[in-house]
């Protein structure tokens, strides 16, 4: 065993790298959670806590991530440096009028590599969905095939079908590539971001890295009030995964907070500082009609979505249709330049269970289907977002219904929360609810936090939301039998009969707490090895009699392929009383040998199972 | 405004009494808790925590709670009062051969009311299913109309059926009656016991008193080790709700540990002694058949229920039936003297998402179908249990198989956990599954904490394991539209989009969490009655622009009943343009006004809303 084998055996898992088999493209390099065994088996988990957790990679901050996917972008040959659009005082909210330092560089902003935004040559497509149509399979798409196990041209077939989308902005190559469709594993996001009323960089930096590090695949920056071009540079340039926004907020802001002073323009100026900076998906309230703003009228918690909420303002403010739905297919050859993917905002989604399913909600859906049509003919990537608070059983007709309208357009919800009576307890009336939809075909799931609806998550927050949005994905992924899910349930569960209490903490979603929790009432390490937990003791534990049982009754010669046992099995059979019998013969046989042995249906605890 | 008035309003809610609007039985107090709003009105909540939230009752746990229920059962004249079985040493888990007390009576077990236990005349069952099937509406099933809001009638009906069951010893006549069945609002049940590994009498009648404060419907002891039978007596005399118990555990602790000197006459005993002291319903293994054990064999977790692997082991160890089983119709005739409920075990339920649904899970169940009918035959109250580990997709086979195997007797189910792969959070991967099948017609949900697999829960996880179930129970009665359970999330979106914090916490699930989490980031006491929480802070508060836009539009003569408007949200109708049009034009009328009254979306936080 050599010094790093010892290492790596002592924390249980070590960072890996999954390689092209084909040997063909020895530039990938897929990430991955080993996790190893006590029993010397190793089990691969997907990773998406980036370099962060490779002791070989030097991380720092205010340097940033490398640039893995520089390479591929330059080599595709359709893309071009340009000197950008000069950075404002007021892109951080700080008004051009005060005195501050005036126009600032990007150096000032982030003080890591200087570069310069890269956008297609004069304004052509250059994204995923354009690659995949035309039948090429990128580096990225090659990727996330080895990272899901699927081949590559399945990957390339969901995308050019427009039922996945692989976020990845030119502008952010320090992407670990990822795809969100419904083919592939259930994706998790997380939301981060200042408000007016708290946090900080340096927070929300810090945020992004442990959002991921408990499995966030992607993470939305909806910072509002001060810093938000800072902020949102540090998060990019540190970020392993896709980073997703709202431009409204920030329009929002350049026009300190005015709703009805927002234009077209202040709109677009921001979507190009955002998509320049290296955003991968931008949240885009166009559905919000004017006409539909009367729907929620009568709804008992009106518009609940930020962005919803200021275009129906500004609509009504103007009496004028929405500008980004007026102005949408400018909006798509600007993000398509920049392989900006649209996460088409569901604005009127509802706030309460008596409004879920509503005339304005799914009115604005069937735009949300028309505005997919043409972000697809602009070769744009395209999700679409739901809700929000809807009983159980008025989920399934979402995604059902957003399925056929958006013609299998991945689907990325928010929960949805079951019920509204458990505020501080969101992150589980909502967990509820997303296992379910994405069992039914969502393809990502925007977690929610125990402070939705109280105030802003803080570090503890965002891992609960985190964790518990990994369970509604992994439950998903297994209910659609997808496969290869149920090894990780297996290998699990193998080791807790087995008593490896080790290899089901490192093996658990959250190590740490599980084995704290472990630790609390039987904090002695020789525990760790007991057959047993402080929930039953010794005598009750369930899972070692049962191992005493198949140790004591090895060779018995029973099996359960048996016909005979199936018969009984199925009960009520005519035959069933002979068969019992036969069975019971069988198993007589080994009594007198099982009564020899001392009736030992209890192993003194020093004694280690015989498998 | 009174005194008392101006006490209740400050904490908000106070506990009240339902009482029978007929006025022919005065003697049901149901108890309530009915949440004062600052708006002036009232929300009544159904409330699981006793006497002890009622300032006006003195609660002593030395002494217990009043028997309200001894007139009723008294004046039924179909019971006796007896000696009883004398308390042994064993019955706690001494020795009777080390130097303890030796023989003891009932005023050491616990310092109460003396009391003689009470069973139907020699031996006649009087268990509320005999009345309801002779047609009778017993005030415990009165009460019970009253909680749930339903007709008496439904109730005896349902209990005749054998679609609910109403646990009510005679021997406990401390509890407020409660019901089980697919009908009535979905039940949780809490397990509390200490272990031999840790616990103390105080801390599990704490547990109890803690666990129905937080909501839960019904607790069963699962003790084992030490004082086995001094803590039940206190949980009981303490208890306003059904106490479950597993006598085999207990019987287990009799013969110290060793499954294969069970026997049918300490089983028997345990069950008498159980019954005298008042538990409610039992978990009965009956259904582990000694042919069911080899189907175990090839599972990834074998047997994981404690009882399950204890009478397995007997089976084995004597190559007999389950003496459970062959003694089952006796075992029927003692618990129909005290009233005592069957929960039908199910000892071979699935530990691992690799052996749900499997052959030896469906045979138990379908030898409890077989059990369930002997049991009515008997007249005994009888409810079934269910997993488990199961993954989405298979939940709906566990209700419907046992729906029709089990001529619809309330299933009682343990989630079930929808994936393995998060230890410390099982609460949530439970809770996911729990709320599906109670949609589904699981009557009542046995919760999980987060220290399942992992060791005893304490008083916090017991409160996070309730709170869980409790929004899965409810999420269910809003799925299945139980009439008045949305009535509670009205209420409370409401209070949430009209900014009425204190309300929103008084209505919560848990509104002391709710209310820190928002104190965290908003501490000071203003921010309880201002328009945003720091989540989003005043300017993007989507609850507070959309107010101000129903404000600001009131009078427009836009209503959501309109033709015009239902046929714009329904989308592609060839006359949406003209529509569109029509209602800008009606909305332009007021643009006017509100651009002259300043286009103010966003008022001064110290400006309170007009509505």
């Amino acid at each position: 065993m050599t010094m790093q084998d010892a290492r790596t055996r002592e924390i249980g898992w070590h960072k890996s790298y999954l390689t092209d088999p084909t040997g063909s493209r020895p530039d990938l390099l897929v990430p991955v959670r080993q996790v190893h065994l006590t029993n010397g088996s190793d089990v691969t988990l997907y990773d998406t806590s980036g370099p962060y957790t490779d002791p070989s990679v030097r991380t720092d901050v205010r340097r940033g991530l490398a640039p893995v996917r520089d390479r591929w972008i330059a080599a595709r040959g359709d893309t071009e440096e340009y000197p950008g659009r000069p950075v404002r005082p007021e892109d951080d909210g700080v008004k051009p009028s005060a005195r501050h330092s005036g126009l600032r560089n990007l150096d000032a902003v982030f003080p890591g590599r200087p570069r310069l935004p890269r956008r297609g040559r004069s304004g052509e497509p250059v994204t995923q969905l354009r690659y995949a149509r035309q039948g090429e399979i990128t580096p990225e798409m090659a990727y996330v095939a080895l990272r899901e196990g699927v081949p590559a041209e399945v990957v390339r077939e969901e995308i050019a079908a427009g039922r996945a989308v692989l976020p990845a902005n030119v502008n952010h190559p320090e992407i670990e590539p990822m795809i969100i469709g419904k083919r592939f594993l259930v994706k998790v996001n997380a939301n981060i971001g200042n408000s007016a009323v708290t946090s900080s960089i340096e927070e929300e930096v810090e945020k992004m890295t442990w959002a991921t590090r408990w499995g966030a695949d992607t993470v939305m920056d909806l910072s509002t009030g001060r810093n938000i071009h800072t902020t949102r540079e540090w998060v990019l340039r540190n970020s392993p995964v896709p980073i997703g926004t709202v431009p409204l907020y920030q329009a929002l802001e350049k026009v300190d907070g005015r709703a009805e002073e927002l234009s077209w323009e202040v709109y677009k100026d921001t979507v190009i500082e955002q998509a320049e900076q290296g955003v991968d998906y931008m949240t885009v309230h166009a559905g919000v009609l004017l006409r539909y703003v009367p729907l929620t009228a009568r709804r008992k918690t009106g518009i609940v979505s930020r962005g919803g909420s200021i275009m129906a303002a500004w609509c009504l403010a103007h009496h004028k249709e929405n500008f980004l739905y007026e102005n949408f297919e400018e909006l798509c050859d600007i993000l398509a330049a920049y392989d900006v993917t649209y996460s088409l905002g569901d604005g009127l989604r509802p706030g309460s269970i008596a409004d879920a399913n509503d005339e304005a909600q799914f009115a604005e859906l069937r735009t949300l289907g028309e505005l997919n049509t043409i972000a697809k003919r602009h070769q744009v990537q395209t999700m679409i977002e739901g809700p929000g608070h809807v009983p159980m059983h008025k989920i399934k007709e979402n995604i059902d219904l957003q399925q056929e309208i958006c013609e299998e357009a991945p689907f990325y919800t928010l929960g949805p929360l079951t019920t509204d009576i458990a505020p501080a307890y969101d992150h589980i009336t909502s967990g509820i609810g997303a296992a379910m939809i994405a069992w039914w075909g969502t393809a990502m799931l925007c977690y929610v936090t125990p402070k939705e609806h109280l105030g802003l998550p803080d570090r503890d927050d965002v891992k609960t939301g985190v964790i518990t949005y990994k369970i509604a994905a992994h439950a998903a992924d297994l209910a659609k039998g997808h496969p290869g899910a149920q090894s990780w349930d297996d290998a699990l569960s193998d080791a807790r009969f087995e008593f490896r209490w080790e290899d089901q903490f490192n093996l658990a979603l959250d190590p740490d707490t599980a084995r704290a929790f472990h630790d609390e009432t039987l904090p002695a390490e020789p525990a760790k090895t007991a057959h047993f937990c402080s929930m039953c003791g010794p005598k009750f534990c369930s899972m070692k009699i049962s191992h005493d049982i198949r140790r004591d009754h090895a060779g018995d010669g029973i099996t359960v392929d048996g016909g005979a046992v199936g018969a009984v099995a199925a009960g009520g059979s005519p035959d069933r009383e002979a068969t019992a019998t036969d069975i019971a013969a069988g198993m007589a046989a080994k009594s007198k040998e099982f009564a020899a042995a001392g009736n030992r249906v209890y192993l003194p605890l020093a004694e280690p199972l015989a498998d």
